[in-house]
Parts: C-alpha cells; sequence; structure tokens
C-alpha cells in the first residue's frame, strides 16, 4: 500500500505511514519492499463519518468500522492491504485485534480507529505479523509529503468561516501488488470543525455522487469503505447545518472525492485509460446515470476502447438496455479527448465520420463518450476504464 | 452463418437453407466461403410466436416481424449476418425489402417472414446483394440432414395425443465470422399442431427460463429474437389451452430452448468454457435466479475460470451484490465438473481443498458452481463462459 502523505497530511494535525509487516507473505512468495500496512492518525479527536459496501457479505473489518464509528468518532485509521479479511477464520476477532494494536501503541481506544482491510478473501489474516509491525508503523507517522507522488493525490483547501480549510484524501491504488476484487478503499482527512452526524449526512450525498458513479468491472467487492475524519484544527466555527460554510465543505469534500474516485477508475486492473461517460439533456439525473454508468461498465465499450475502435453502435446498445426510457431516435454521439471531437452518431443513426481521426482520438490517456439527448436538462457522469488483456491476465491468475 | 438442416428440418415440412450473398463484404474483405444469408420455410402456413430484444434501441427487422408476427400466423424466417441493419440508414426500408425477395421468390407474402439480422450496427445493409441472392436462397432449400453438425444442434420428439410431435432449432453461433454484442438470434420449428396465441405464452414463459438465463458479456444486443414456427404436420388434435399435451410441448420446448441457450452461452466470444452457476436452497426462484446470474456475469468469476483458479471468494462477492437476500453464514460452495466435486467454502467461509484436483476440476469444457443454502427449496441455473484473452481481442478489433 502507497501512503501518500502529502494526500492526507495536508490538512492540520494529521500524520500517516505505511510499512511492510508480512500480511502479504500468506499466500505468496516475501514481498519485503511492498507495504502491506498502514495509519492516518490525527493529533486530536475528529468527527468522522463512513460509507460502507452494500454487498449482503461484508468483510468483518466493515461490519466493525461501522459500529466503531456509529458514534461519529474517531482519530485514526489502520489499513491492511494483502487480506480482505472477508469469509476468513476468526475475521472479527482478528479485525478487532487490529484496532487494538493501533489503540495500544497510540495510547488510544480502539474504538477510535476505522479498520479498513483489502486483499485475498477467505484466508485467516495474519494478525501476528500485524500485531508486531504496528509499533514500527507509528513510530514512522509522520506530516511531510512525498513529492513525488504528491500530483496523484487530491489536496484542496477552501476558506470556511474566514479560516483555511483544507481538505486530503488517499486512495487504494495501482501500489498494490495483487489487485483485488477491485475494492475501494479511501481515506479523506480535513482539519475543517464540523458536527459528526452532519458530516455523515454529507459524505454519503457526496458518495453517490462520485464513488457510486465509478466502476471498473461492475463488482462490488465486500471490503469498499469511504472514511472521513475532520479534526476541528483550521479553527473555523463548526458546521452544524445547512449554510455557506456546508455549501463550502460539500464543495471541497466532492472534489476530491471525484479525483479519487477518477484515479481509482484509471487505475483499474490492466486499465490503459480511463473512460468518462457523460450523459447531457436527460429527462433526470436518475435517467441520466442509468445511461452513462451502463456506457462504461459495458465490456464491449469497454474492449472497443481497447482496440480504439469508434465503434458507437455499442454505446446506443448499452444506454438501450441501461432501463433508461428515452426515444432511441434522439441521441446524439461524440468521442471527445485532447486530440479532438468527433461526432459519429446523431438522431440515433450513424453519421460518417474520420477513421483517422477517430484513432487519434481514442488513443488519449482519457477519453469522454458525450450522449446528448433533448429530453430534459439534467446531465451525469460516470467514470469507467478500457478492458484489456492485462485484466484478463491479472485477474486469471490471482489466487493460486 | 450456418444452417444445421438437422435441427430445424427435422420435424415434417420444414426445409433450410444457407448461402453466401455479399453482405459480410460490407465492412471486411469478401468472404465468399462464409454463409450470411438464410432461410428456414415451412410447406405450409404455420401458428408462430416470438420474442424479442428489451433494449430500448431495437433494431428495424425486430420491429418489423414483431409486426409481422402479431396475428401469430408465419410460414418462413429469412436471416442475415453480417449486419444487424440497427440505427442504419434505411433500416425499416431495408428490412421490408427483405421480407419482399422472401416472399416473391416463394409465392408467400412478405408477412409471412419473419426478418432476423445479426452483425455490425450502424452500417446500411446491403440489400441489392440480400435481393440477387434470395433466388439461389431459395433453390437451395433442402429438408436433409448435414449429419456432422447434427449433434450441436436440438432436436426432440415427443408423443402428443397419440403422434409423434417433433421439435428442432437452430441459433446463431460460432459460426459467425464477426462476433457481434453476443447476439441472440434463434429459430425453432415444430410439426406439432398449436394455437399461435397460446404458442405465443408459451414461448414467452420457456424463455425467462431459457434464454434469459444465459449471459455472454452482460450486454443486451438491439437483435435478440426467438421465433417458432408450429405448422401442424405432425397432425394432433390442435393444443388450445392447458393440460396434458400442453405440458408435453412445453418440456419439449423448454429442452430444445435450454439446449440451444447453453450452447450460445459456451459459444461466446473466445469463450474456452461452459459455466453452470446452479444455486440451490433458495427462498425462492426469483432469488436463486438473482444469484446465479450475478456468478456467471461477473468479470472476476469469469476470469478465475480462465485462469483455472478455485477462487470462491468472487463466488461470495457476486451472489453478496446480487439483490439477493440471504445470510452470508449460510453459503455453500462447491466447484464440479467431470474431473470431479470440490467443495470450497462451507458456511460462508473458506475450507481447505486440494488445490490439484481444484485445477483439474477447473480445467474441463464444462464447470458448475454450485452454491446451496437452506433458505426454501428454490433452485435456478444460469449459464454463461470464461472471459478469455481472445474475447478481448475479437471485441477489441471488431468494426474496424
Amino acid at each position: 500500500m502507497n501512503i501518500i502523505t502529502g494526500g492526507v497530511t495536508a490538512p492540520k494535525g494529521f500524520k500517516a505511514a505505511g510499512i511492510h509487516c508480512g500480511v502479504k507473505d500468506n499466500f505468496t512468495t516475501p514481498v519485503p519492499d511492498k507495504k502491506d500496512l498502514a495509519m492516518v492518525l490525527s493529533d486530536v479527536p475528529c468527527a468522522a463519518a463512513g460509507t460502507y459496501t452494500r454487498n449482503v457479505v461484508k468483510a468483518d473489518p466493515v461490519i466493525l468500522t461501522k459500529e466503531y464509528l456509529a458514534d461519529h468518532k474517531a482519530q485514526g485509521i489502520i489499513l491492511d492491504s494483502g487480506n480482505a479479511n472477508a469469509c476468513a477464520p476468526k475475521g472479527m476477532e482478528n479485525a478487532k485485534r487490529m484496532a487494538a494494536a493501533a489503540a495500544a501503541a497510540t495510547g488510544l481506544a480502539p474504538q477510535d480507529f476505522a479498520v479498513c482491510s483489502t486483499g485475498i478473501i477467505g484466508v485467516e489474516l495474519n494478525i501476528t505479523a500485524i500485531e508486531a509491525g504496528v509499533p514500527a508503523l507509528v513510530a514512522a507517522l509522520a506530516d511531510t509529503e512525498q513529492a513525488s507522488n504528491d500530483a496523484a493525490h487530491a489536496i484542496l483547501t477552501t476558506e470556511i468561516g474566514g479560516k483555511t480549510v483544507t481538505v486530503g484524501a488517499i486512495a487504494k491504488g495501482s501500489g498494490m501488488i495483487h489487485p483485488n476484487m477491485g475494492t475501494m478503499l479511501c481515506a479523506v482527512t480535513t482539519d475543517c470543525a464540523i458536527d459528526g452526524a452532519v458530516l455523515q449526512d454529507m459524505l454519503r450525498h457526496i458518495v453517490t455522487k462520485t464513488f457510486n458513479r465509478i466502476t471498473v468491472d461492475g463488482d462490488t467487492s465486500t471490503n469498499d469503505t469511504c472514511v472521513v475524519l475532520a479534526n476541528g484544527l483550521a479553527g473555523n466555527a463548526p458546521i452544524t447545518g445547512p449554510g455557506a460554510d456546508y455549501d463550502a465543505l460539500v464543495e471541497a469534500l466532492r472534489y476530491v472525492c471525484e479525483y479519487e474516485a477518477k484515479m481509482i477508475a484509471s487505475d483499474g486492473e490492466g486499465a490503459g485509460r480511463l473512460v468518462t461517460c457523460t450523459v447531457q439533456g436527460a429527462a433526470s439525473e436518475e435517467q441520466a446515470e442509468l445511461m452513462a454508468k451502463a456506457v462504461v461498465r459495458s465490456p464491449l465499450v469497454k474492449c472497443a476502447i481497447f482496440g480504439t475502435d469508434a465503434n458507437w453502435g455499442r454505446v446506443l446498445c448499452a444506454v438501450g438496455y441501461s432501463g433508461a426510457e428515452f426515444d432511441p431516435k434522439d441521441v446524439e454521439v461524440k468521442f471527445l479527448s485532447q486530440a479532438g471531437e468527433l461526432k459519429v452518431c446523431a438522431g440515433g443513426q450513424g453519421v460518417p465520420f474520420d477513421e483517422d481521426l477517430a484513432k487519434k482520438v481514442l488513443s488519449e490517456p482519457e477519453v469522454v463518450i458525450l450522449v446528448t439527448l433533448t429530453a430534459g436538462d439534467a446531465t451525469c457522469s460516470c467514470w469507467g476504464c478500457d478492458l484489456t488483456y492485462d485484466y484478463v491476465k491479472i485477474n486469471g491468475d490471482y489466487r493460486s
């Protein structure tokens, strides 16, 4: 796991660290150079909020974190990668031991920690390695910035109640050795002062507009977790409800969450490029989201992007089975990227286009599929990635 | 397109043929050895039923066929491959011309034909090639059996009202040059005598239990069509409603449809093997279907099968996000094939298993994932295929 300290340690009073403790050695050859244990810690208690996977099969750390954060209070996050501690023997016991180890090494209570795990399912967690590693992890906590990796992570400052508030985030990305269920783990820190219950509502709303709009392979992990810690050290008057301060934090939080969501999508297993589908002119945001999500999820669309093939028929096909209602004769499709813009379909039918330009547009690292209707004025963007040989290779040979 | 005459011509009074006319030459180099135009024709008028794609974007031949078969009467089916005639210029005009050409060459009316197309979307159909080819197609009609290909297609005989009734079927399979949206085209023939409206209800019910339970990539084509022609030449007393005769035909029709459905699944683009997920002990058939379909649709499960990796965690994950409600602690998972049986999960947790046996079981061409609950006595099977390099290769370079 790569902890980019520049992300979560940018707000005042947060430290972070990542080390190798041996969790990943469970099921493969030893990989001492790969980090598999991480922590984010605030100097002071925080308002805390979390959103969790909707999968019926929830990993024990998810269940535990939900319980620990029920009072909207926490001070740190401990994370492992290599083992999801899901459907695993002694799952809850080991999740609790992870929190207890973090507590013992920091002088806090286990309930002050969110516990996040990602990796293989069904294998007992090497809790001994974690317990042995935690003191070194805590000793490594720092608020310094690893400038070289900084750009990959979102930091944003905004003015709230006359104070500068910073929001930072880290998310699981390509730093994992073993790809794993496309699990989404995201830790967001801010020095904004805010009531915990208000933060929880805010996060829930923002996650539906950001993380819930990405798809790598359509599989929803047992471990998805997004935790926000707000320690209040910016010194603003605490946000307790709607108003200008509330709106300012929503905007900042949404920005970093959208940034992380897009990073996770573009960083999908074996992915070569970020694919955005924006649907505009829809009758409602819900309808636009149904359509956009179907497009970025479609394996056929994803393969076409991989092959730089402007196969707009597959885009039409995907919006057609998305569950949204629309007039097929009212669909315009464009492909856009830094290399240019290409209209490929108007009035639900193909229009002639320059195949050379199509190749150029679709060869860029970020490609937008723009679907335009005239049914209303609602817009939604969803994000995904292409489907490549490497996705099959990585996922065809993961566990064994 | 490969017309296997042993399939649809097995019932009395049906002929079939397949030729190359040039539809596929539209968008690739000429492929004179590949069939792209086919016909199934009854000697006498038939009761007819059809089920069609639920995609909002419907190809014009689908719309036309639905209209022509609204009276539950037809006598033949004309099919092309290479061009789906969907979202294409002059789509409806060309679909009508296809039916008219079939009618002119057979002395029937256009409304006596179902029109089915599969292939690229958005490109104008080469109707001139089809019109030029139809006379040769009709001249080639025969009721002989191509024994060598016979096994790949379903034929079943049953006793109805003291008469031997035969049901035959053909479906689009791997004989297509260009994979295309996973389109499902199936033509079923029978010499059973049955009322057209009764046949329509029967087909609709059977399709939900067969074709609607397969998935290759989760994409629903613009062109999916299943047409049944029943010409009555078996001489049984016509089936006009529920009863023993009705039940006997349901059983026969379901058998051939399930057979074709599994063939289509195992024949998915780039697929190496047929994957069946059977969920048993579920609270209801609907719940079982949700779970089974999520498993065979999951890209991660499909990749694991490709990699012969007994990654049961992905199976649990898929049933977990399927939308079904169940107790995660009540899940047992087995992998089965001709090579043996392997229990990998019990009580929602992993159990030790023999990795060598796992490789053997998962290396077979047909693999069953058996999920057992104790929530009730409902069972459902869904069918799919593995996800391979070839799927990506084929679909990454289809249109251009």
